[in-house]
C-alpha cells in the first residue's frame, strides 16, 4: 500500500496522518471520521501555483469549493493566497462567515436565484461567472438598481467533452452550463455584457469535465477559447483579460488512474495557450484554473470501524463498516473506486478478497468491491484513501445517520473543523403539528 | 396529466393538494418544497391493512421508515395503527422522540453498532431483526448482561432476486443482508437463537428488493420461507410465529411502471402463503409486510420554482429549477424517472420537449429528461410527482444547499413538519481552529 502526503506507519504499525495516530483519532473523535491532511492540502495548493507560475506570466488559482468547503477550509485557502469558486448562496455564506476576502470569490452556477444574485452583490464578490441569457438580464438589472459595477466572466461551452464518466462531463454542446460558441450564443452574451453599464467584462470561462487525466481536452478547450477571444477583439474591439479554463484536474484513486502532477497539466496547457496567443496575435490574458478535487481529494481519508464480517463461502466475504453511502455516495453515484487499508494493523500480511459494505439499509451501499486486504476482524479500523473531495460535501442523512466529524491534522495536532452531528441535530428541524400530538 | 390522491385543479388552474393551492404553498413556505398529502398517506396505510386483512387471519403492517421518517410521520404511522421498521439509531431516536410505542418498533440493519443495540434494548424495542452471526452474539451478550429477554426475527436471504434495478436488489445469495438458507446459515442462526436465554425466537424475515411489481418474486420467497419454517418445526421443534416478507412494493412513477393496488400484492402473496401452509401442514404464522415507498411515495410532491430556461436550438431545451440532486438524488443514483407538471398553469396546452435540470454544479444534475410540458417561463412552479419516498430521506447539502422544508397538507391546512434549513444551519457545526484564525 503506497502512502501519500504525511501518512506514515508508526512503531505500533498504525497509520499516522499529520503526525496523528489513526487509532487515537478514532478514540478521540469517533468513527466514521473524515481526516484532512492540512500539510497535503497546502502542498497541493502550492504545487498548482508553482506549476502554473513557472510556465505563464500571470496566473490565478481558484479553489473549487464544491469539492469540500467549511469555514476552516476557507481559512486555509485564504492563507495560501488562492481565490475561491462558490456555486451557491450556501457556499458564499460559508466563505463570508469565515471572513474570506470577497474580492477573491468567483460565483458560479447554472441557475443562480435572484436571492443569490442579491447576496453576491451585497457581499461584493469579485466576479460573477454568467451562465445564460436570463441570468445575464437579471444580473444587469440587479446591479444597475444597486448602483454596482460588477465584474463578470462569460461562461462558454466550448464544444469539448472530456473523456470521463458521462455524469460529470461538461463543456459539450448539450450542456446545462454556459453559452455555446455555436450559433453565436457566447458572442451575443459578450456583446450584451459590453453594452451594459453595470457589468464589467473581464473575460471568458469554460469547464470541460471532472477527474480528467487526458490533458489534450484542456488544450483543445484553450485553443477554442482563444480563437473566440480573437473574434471578440476583432469584432467587438474588447480585450479578454481573463481566460479561466475551469477545473476537472484528475487525481489518483486506484491503479486505474494515471498519477498526474500539477506540471503534467500546467505545461501542455500553457504551451497550447501560448501557441494560440501567438497564432492570433493576442496579448496574454491572466490564466485561471479551478482545481477542487486536486487540492483536497488525496488529502482526505475516511476512517471507519468494522462491525460484522459476513462470509458467504465461495460467494463473497462482506466486511461491514459504520458508515457508507451516506458519507460517501460516490461509489453508488459514479461507480467510483477507492483504495483502503487496515489502519490499526499496517503490517504486510497475506491478503484475501473482501467487499467493504456500508451500514445503510440498501444493497447498493457497497464502498469497495473485491479489494485485497489482510484478514479483517470486528473492531479493526479501515482507512479509505482519497476521500477528501465530494464525500463530506455530498454527505446525506440517509437512514437518519448523523454526518461524521471532520478533523484537520497537522504536526501531531488534531483540530475538529466540523463537529459530528448528534441525533438531536438530525431531528432539530422536525415539528409535530398540534393536531397530530393528541 | 392524471392526478392522484387529493390533487385537483382549482378555478385558477392551479394545482391543489390537500385543499391547498400550490402557488400559496410556494409563497408561504418557499421553494423547493416537499408537500406531503396526509390523506393519501393515511389511505395508503389503510389500503394495505384492508387488503391483507381481507385475505389472511393475522397480519401486521410495518412502515419502513427509511422511505421517509420525521417525528410527525411517526405520529401518523402510530395513529394508523401500523408498526415501524427502523434501520439506525437515528431513525430509532426519531421514533422515540415522537413518543412512538417502542413495542411496535422493528430494528433492522446489516451492521448495527454496539451503541445502537444498547439503545434499542434500553428503549425496549419490540423486535430486533438479527442479520448476521456476529450481531447475534453481540445481541445475546448485551441482552443477557442487561437482563432483558429480547424478541427477535431472523433475517433470511431466501435466494430470490426480484427483477428490479441491480442496486436495490436484495434477497439473492450474494447479499450483505441476512443469513443464507444455503449451507444452513439461517438454520444455525435459528438454532442459536433458540439456545439463548436472552433471546425469544419469534419468526423469520426476508426482503427481496425494492420497487417490485412482479408479485411472483414475493410468492416464491414466501414458499421458500415456509419450507424453511417446516424444517424448523421438524428439526428444532420450534414454531415460527411470525413470517415477515419485508417490503419493496412498487409504485407508479411513470407509464413505464405498472399501477399496483394493495390487493395486487395481498391476494397472490396470501394465496401462496396459504398453499405453502397447507403443503407443510403448518399453523398460520402472523404475516407481516413492510411497505415504505408504497405508503409515502405517491403522497409526496416536490414543488420547484423555475429560474433560467436555456434553449440550445436543435439540441435541447433546459429548464432550470431551484433544487435538484441535493433534494432528489434518485435520478442520478438509479436513473429514476418521474412525472411533472406546471403547478401554476394546469391548463391543457400544446407541449414541447424539455429537460428539467437542477441547480447543482454538476452535469449529472438532471431531474427529468425529455418530458413534454406546455411552454415554461421563468417564475413558473414545477410540481414533480411521487417524490414522497427516498427524496427527503436521501437529501444532502451538496453545494451547501440548505435542505428544503416539508409541509403536511390536509383539508385546506398546511402544517410545517420539517423546517427549511437556513444557511446558518448549514455551517452550524463548522469550527475554525484558533491557529487558523490569525
Amino acid at each position: 500500500m503506497k502512502l501519500h502526503g504525511t501518512m506514515r506507519i508508526n512503531s505500533q504499525s498504525h497509520l499516522e496522518i499529520g503526525g496523528c495516530d489513526c487509532t487515537e483519532l478514532a478514540k478521540d473523535f469517533g468513527t466514521p471520521l473524515y481526516i484532512m491532511d492540512e500539510q497535503l492540502i497546502r502542498e497541493n495548493c502550492r504545487g498548482f501555483v508553482r506549476a502554473f507560475s513557472r510556465c505563464y506570466p500571470s496566473i490565478e488559482i481558484v479553489y473549487a469549493g464544491k469539492a469540500f468547503l467549511t469555514t476552516a477550509m476557507a481559512k486555509i485557502i485564504e492563507s495560501e493566497g488562492l481565490s475561491l469558486d462558490v456555486v451557491s448562496g450556501g457556499e458564499l455564506y460559508t466563505a463570508y462567515s469565515a471572513g474570506f476576502p470577497m474580492d477573491r470569490v468567483y460565483f458560479h452556477g447554472n441557475n443562480k436565484t435572484p436571492e443569490e444574485i442579491n447576496m453576491a452583490l451585497e457581499y461584493g464578490v469579485g466576479c460573477i461567472v454568467v451562465d445564460n441569457p436570463s441570468e445575464l438580464e437579471m444580473l444587469d438589472n440587479t446591479a444597475s438598481s444597486m448602483g454596482v459595477r460588477q465584474k463578470v466572466l462569460v461562461r462558454v461551452s466550448p464544444g469539448v467533452a472530456a473523456n470521463t464518466h458521462q455524469y460529470i462531463q461538461t463543456g459539450q454542446l448539450d450542456s446545462k452550463f454556459g453559452f455555446p460558441l455555436y450559433r453565436d450564443g457566447a458572442f451575443r452574451a459578450v456583446k450584451r455584457v459590453l453594452a451594459s453599464k453595470a457589468l464589467a467584462f473581464e473575460g471568458l470561462h469554460c469547464h470541460i469535465g471532472s477527474q480528467i487525466t487526458d490533458v489534450s481536452a484542456f488544450c483543445t478547450a484553450a485553443e477554442n477559447m482563444l480563437g473566440f477571444a480573437a473574434r471578440i477583439r476583432t469584432e467587438l474591439e474588447a480585450p479578454v483579460n481573463v481566460l479561466n479554463l475551469g477545473g476537472g484536474f484528475g487525481i489518483y484513486y486506484t491503479k486505474e488512474d494515471r498519477r498526474m502532477l500539477p506540471e503534467d497539466f500546467s505545461e501542455p496547457i500553457t504551451s497550447s495557450v501560448k501557441e494560440a496567443l501567438a497564432r492570433y496575435n493576442l496579448a496574454a490574458p491572466k490564466l485561471m484554473v479551478e482545481p477542487g478535487r486536486y487540492i483536497v481529494g488525496d488529502a482526505g481519508t475516511t476512517l471507519y470501524k468494522v462491525g460484522s464480517v459476513k462470509d458467504i463461502p465461495e460467494v463473497r466475504k462482506y466486511v461491514f463498516v459504520d458508515g457508507g453511502m451516506a458519507d460517501n455516495p460516490r461509489p453508488a453515484l459514479y461507480h467510483a473506486r477507492y483504495r483502503a487499508t487496515i489502519a490499526n494493523r499496517m503490517e504486510k500480511a497475506e491478503g484475501e478478497k473482501i467487499t467493504l459494505a456500508g451500514k445503510c439499509c440498501e444493497s447498493g451501499d457497497i464502498l469497495l468491491r473485491d479489494i485485497i486486504l489482510p484478514e479483517i476482524k470486528s473492531g479493526d479500523l479501515i482507512a479509505v484513501f482519497s476521500t477528501g473531495a465530494y464525500n463530506y460535501s455530498m454527505a446525506s442523512n440517509y437512514n437518519r445517520l448523523p454526518k461524521p466529524a471532520v478533523v484537520l491534522v497537522s504536526d501531531g495536532k488534531a483540530d475538529l473543523i466540523v463537529k459530528r452531528e448528534s441525533y438531536q441535530d438530525v431531528i432539530r428541524n422536525d415539528i409535530i403539528p398540534e393536531r397530530l400530538k393528541k
